[in-house]
């Protein structure tokens, strides 16, 4: 199954210049969703993972379905502001600006390995702030997995210490 | 099982005098989590649905593993800006100012019943937002489905004529 065929490319949004990959088509696709999520699921790095952690918001369409399928705890990363209790706070930087990714300082434990999942690998911002709320929190990096990863954009290099995956690749 | 005891009540979040029933706890319970699930998929409107509507961005954590289960596509009904491609947006009220949710025009097709999934119902302003936006694109609303509902804000009222079905309630 060519996954490709489910994902809409969408010129100059956000903004000229990009051309947009929406997966929402193969969302819409029950065959297709189920084919990238084994996919997903064929590659689950040796060892295992203790965990699931997604990736606000489209990593959350993602993470769920893998973390009830394989019974695991599901751990969501959140813009800043949006987790109420304890958390550790990352910044990056943006084109213009930062931004800031959060998680809940319970949400982790020790030496827990977590599987980290995202729509879409681009410059690997939030991937990174990711790794680090992580791993801030004892928690072990076991790798990470995109759906979709754009590799003009260089997003591995912040996270080329990490198993990577991806299931579709521009 | 009672799942009040996966969900963390925390005083005074997002502001003073609000109790904000955090679900992170469920979630990281594959037990719990499995059992919400199955409880929201035993309560599925008489007749059935042909797809799942998930909420921006909690919303996504429950619809896209009931989708993915029942084999039916998952639509995400997005915050404004985030869709790429031709879309409709209903703005609505918040306590300052307004917000607006927005869903792919070919997303929802003409007849086609749908599930509307969230993690909360309080207001009910994104519910009745969502409803809006299936119908403009000639979609049935078959249920409102959500994990956590606040039944002292009233948030059924704007959406009273659809069926309506909470997990768990405060």
């Amino acid at each position: 199954m060519d996954l490709r065929e489910y994902i809409a490319d969408v010129p100059d949004f956000p903004k000229p210049g990009i051309i947009f990959r929406d997966i929402t088509p193969l969302l819409q696709s029950p065959k297709a969703f189920r084919y990238a999520l084994d996919q997903i699921k064929d590659r689950i790095p040796e060892g295992g993972v203790d965990a699931f952690v997604g990736i606000d918001a489209r990593g959350f369409l993602l993470a769920a379905p893998l973390a009830i399928e394989m019974g695991k705890p599901l751990i969501p990363v959140r813009k800043e502001g949006k987790l109420p209790r304890e958390s550790v706070k990352v910044r990056y930087g943006l084109e213009y600006g930062t931004d800031a990714m959060e998680l809940h300082t319970d949400a982790v434990g020790r030496g827990e390995r977590v599987l980290v999942v995202d729509d879409l690998l681009a410059t690997g911002g939030t991937a990174e702030a990711t790794v680090k709320l992580i791993e801030r929190l004892g928690g072990v990096v076991a790798g990470l997995t995109f759906l979709v990863e754009l590799r003009d954009l260089g997003g591995r290099e912040p996270i080329k210490n990490y198993p990577i995956t991806s299931i579709i690749e521009y």
